[in-house]
């Protein structure tokens, strides 16, 4: 048990020096809280991480939840888990006091949910149920907030978001789950829902769908979308529950992340699923997307935490591990092997997951802190914050997501053929972290919003504002001898993405909107490097300055140039990869308009 | 089953068009063969891979060999698919008439096991007879091929190579399994091995290790390690077979290519494993290492394989799958769905796949082709071949693997949600696909055989004689005005290669191999795309070439037209990838020395 999973002295760095996580304080909503309200927070869902899910990180995984009888089974320890959770209050740590949270800020949660799914992401339960309970309190009326959000709070009741269908997946303008209104204010609710996170099990006495549906004679596509609450077991207004027909037709069995069971769900079987209108009718696609950016920093952390275990997992081996001799003393036989760390192969590998797991820790905390502002500023600071959440996000869950399946491959690379079995972690953490470029809108729908809305919108603000913020760093970088050649190279990158954006926005221009977006993925990695390059940078100049102004020794001083030389590497190593990504982006060859008979033959 | 996992049509155009397998009749050798007996080969391996093989992929997936009271139990087909093959004779596919084989050139053994490994990664057991048998072939007493190889090639005893041992993976110098001289010339043996691919198994009667071990008394390093035949059941000299003290000591639990047991064997417990030398004592690594490359393009072709396998299902998948309209049709709420194939993010993943699988393929029947020259032709004909394979093996090896497991990932990708579940075949195969760049030698150690050895061997010779045949294609493609930009495109590649072989070369030079091979990998990557660049060029002058001469119609001209499409799509979505690790390796930082401290804090 007593393995590293993450390296609590980088989260407080991040939170504490590099995003001051507590110059919240400065908002009436946060100041109750200071860093030390913080550090328990952490240390508190660090004990539970350490007692409740990183031993059992195997067990979730080799033993999937089964359907039978109608009835999901899954780990025992899945039920105190989450009693813990609700009893520590971490499930509704971001909720406000008046709703029984913690009035903690997203910084927090964010990074209570890195440290819960770098130890076991197959627990993966009670983010959905804040994510949900969010949408209640956020647009339910005061009964309904009442009713449901408490037992979710509490880790009684599980939440879940449904909204995908088997034939509605990417595209939520064509959910057709039906909606009938009955005489009582309630509706009817008929239909399919696929993919449902902890959809149903046995570790909770209910569960509370937050479900998208049509409500008859709605408009189409997304203008016709509404939000319902669907319990499992439904208040029969007598004080007693119910069996709301919501059937469990299947279980998937999945290639990873096999603790929590994805769902198959049929509501309205005996005609019989009463649903409760959250909000107003026919928003639905709005509201789900107003709780879209925790969502995404919630995937992106998900990803983070699992690259980051696999990378401690990796490097403990590396350390470990004799094999060979060093290259340049190939030829003394009689020396011992080597630990494979010294290998500069190793070396790079390790360096290569240290450089994406710290620095897409690093980009998701500061979305949680532009969300943070965003929520609770007022007037431009808050506009200006949500505008530069709303750019970053799909970046935010897409860099975590893609570079961490590579990171945490180059982690089983490190093990050589054990990484390969289930003797070490890192096998059952590569199947894992697979799904997390799908997971909330998979990489090609983030590269569609960044291109498509997130760079053009408000008449290209967003991009604006981010690039002012980055020239603030390389500024601030450019004081320091050390740091100035990396700044001039972030400032190459932006003038390299500018570049490619006046290629490219000719083709929106001419409403050619399948030839703008052709290649949008690439200009999401193009511009996850550049952001990630940022934020390395940011890294280094608090790095920097702690160690002129703070004359930090041991451990302390070889973590601060740790940082700074992981920023060399991923200025030398990756940063260079927008090269070729821009020749392509501004090339004026279309070729994935192939066609289709060409691929098949 | 009858489910699409490779083109045949492609295979035909590689091995008759582009590679023109019959040529290879000049050479005595292969006289006997002509394309029809060549087809006859291939329909019988895909009559194998379709009905014995295709049908139980997830079977032998979902039930693992396990290890029981000290026998190893496998899928029954195993049996009947050994026997099969071994009747079809495509066990002994390549090996001379004299050894009982049927003198087919690798180029068409290297192809059967593409089908087959397409067909069913699971149930690669009798290449590793082909390989082992063919050790014995090679350097065994003629009393020791008559005794074990029939028995091989018929399928009826299970043929290995036991290498790796606990201490010594990557580093076979540090073999320590020992051997001690008995009186009648055979060898008590005694040590551990581990990941010993089919090590044991019941659908054979016995199984026959080629293992390398350490003579009492031998010199140390890799000039003291012989190589020996140690069986299961070894012969009492009465006609009977009595155990040999080979002990199953465990079988790894691994996350794919479940189908075949990789064992942890234990000899001598008892102090009765009897190992028979073959040829020369202290020959071991010579003898293994002029069979790497046979074992590599085994290795290339099972990655090409599961890839190609993998791009046929989400290939399926994205011309069935509906959803969302066209990206210029956004507001057409009242359109049906288009299938996926019609977005261009999706259309670029399959071109991805398409390129990456079908490049690997073809620089892998370029390496069987040279292997078979290699081996038959003779003076500077036959060392230059060789040559060549030398340099294009740890790439053969490596590309098809590394760029396997992202175009697997891009299969998945193309099948969002439903690609992480059990309800395709993707999930499978992309676990599967992930211990190809780690058998065999990883990619870390192929990147330092190409750069620390073949770049350099006989002053250089290899890459010398490999730009020439480049050159060559590069001259033919320059005369068809399609395809001139990318003649010359991959001219400038050449230089680049060029150049950062002379940037780096300095440090070998002054004898600082751990400078010099510190980025190998990344070199491996750039010299990698270059040389698939030069594959997808090949192809495109014979796809031109039939073109203007052939006047194919129909689906004909769509393959050829598809071919030099994908080369297009690989010049400006793959090579430019060279640009940003052309300049990382001519970059002067060192970033991978950095403190073993730094990464763990």
């Amino acid at each position: 048990m007593a393995t590293t999973y993450f390296s609590k002295r980088n989260l407080q760095f991040l939170l504490h020096d590099v995003f001051k996580a507590e110059e919240l304080n400065k908002y009436e909503y946060f100041s109750a809280h200071d860093r030390e309200t913080f550090n328990l927070v952490l240390d508190s869902a660090t004990y539970i991480a350490d007692t409740l899910m990183h031993p059992y990180l195997k067990e979730v995984d080799k033993n999937q939840p089964e359907l039978k009888n109608g009835q999901v089974t899954v780990h025992p320890k899945v039920k105190e888990f989450m009693k813990a959770m609700g009893d520590a209050g971490l499930i509704g740590a971001g909720f406000s006091f008046e709703h029984g949270g913690q009035q903690l800020p997203e910084m927090l949660s964010a990074s209570v949910g890195f440290i819960l799914m770098a130890a076991n992401n197959g627990m993966m339960y009670t983010g959905l149920s804040s994510g949900s309970a969010h949408l209640i309190t956020s647009f339910g009326s005061p009964e309904l907030t009442e009713f449901y959000v408490p037992n979710m709070l509490s880790g009684q009741w599980q939440g879940t978001m449904a909204l995908t269908e088997p034939q509605a997946g990417s595209s939520l303008s064509d959910v057709m789950t039906s909606a009938t209104p009955q005489a009582d204010g309630s509706y009817k609710i008929k239909g399919q829902k696929v993919f449902i996170s902890a959809g149903d099990h046995d570790a909770v006495d209910n569960i509370v769908h937050l479900m998208l549906a049509r409500i008859d004679g709605a408009p189409k596509g997304t203008k016709g979308i509404s939000l319902f609450i669907v319990p499992k077991y439904r208040p029969d207004g007598n004080g007693q529950f119910v069996d709301n027909d919501v059937t469990s037709t299947g279980v998937y069995h999945k290639m990873g992340q096999k603790g929590v069971p994805a769902m198959h769900l049929t509501m309205g079987s005996n005609d019989n699923t009463v649903g409760y209108l959250v909000g107003q009718p026919h928003q639905g696609l709005p509201y789900m997307f107003q709780m879209m950016n925790e969502a995404r920093i919630g995937v992106g952390m998900t990803a983070a935490g699992i690259a980051t275990a696999a990378y401690y997992a990796a490097l403990q081996y590396a350390r470990e591990r004799p094999q060979s001799r060093r290259l340049n003393e190939k030829n003394m036989l009689d020396a011992p092997q080597t630990t494979i760390i010294n290998h500069p192969d190793v070396r790079r590998m390790l360096l290569f997951q240290k450089a994406v797991t710290e620095g897409s820790l690093s980009l998701l905390i500061e979305a949680a802190r532009l969300y943070d502002i965003s929520s609770v500023a007022e007037g431009e600071e808050k506009e200006n914050a949500f505008l530069m959440l709303d750019l970053l996000m799909p970046v935010a869950k897409s860099y975590p997501s893609e570079m961490g399946v590579q990171s945490v491959s180059q982690s089983v690379q490190t093990f050589g053929g054990y990484g390969f079995t289930e003797d070490f972690p890192v096998e059952q953490l590569y199947r894992d972290i697979r799904i997390t470029p799908i997971y909330e809108g998979t990489t090609g729908i983030q590269a569609q919003d960044l291109l498509g809305r997130k760079m053009t919108m408000k008449g290209g603000k967003a991009p604006q504002l981010l690039f002012a913020e980055i020239s603030r760093t390389i500024a601030e970088a450019s004081t320091f001898d050390e740091l100035k050649p990396y700044a001039d190279q972030l400032t190459d990158e932006l003038k390299r993405v500018q570049e490619v954006m006046a290629s490219l926005l000719p083709h929106a221009m001419k409403g050619d909107t399948e030839r703008y977006l052709s290649d949008a993925t690439l200009f999401l990695e193009l511009f996850g490097i550049v952001v990630v390059a940022w934020q390395w940078l940011k890294q280094s100049v608090v790095a920097k300055q702690i160690i002129l102004t703070q004359n930090p020794q041991g451990d302390d001083l070889t973590f601060y140039e740790g940082k700074i030389h992981t920023m060399k590497f991923f200025f030398h190593y990756e940063v260079p990869k927008t090269l070729g990504l821009a020749v392509r982006l501004k090339d004026t060859e279309v070729l994935t308009i192939v066609s289709e008979k060409e691929l098949a033959l």
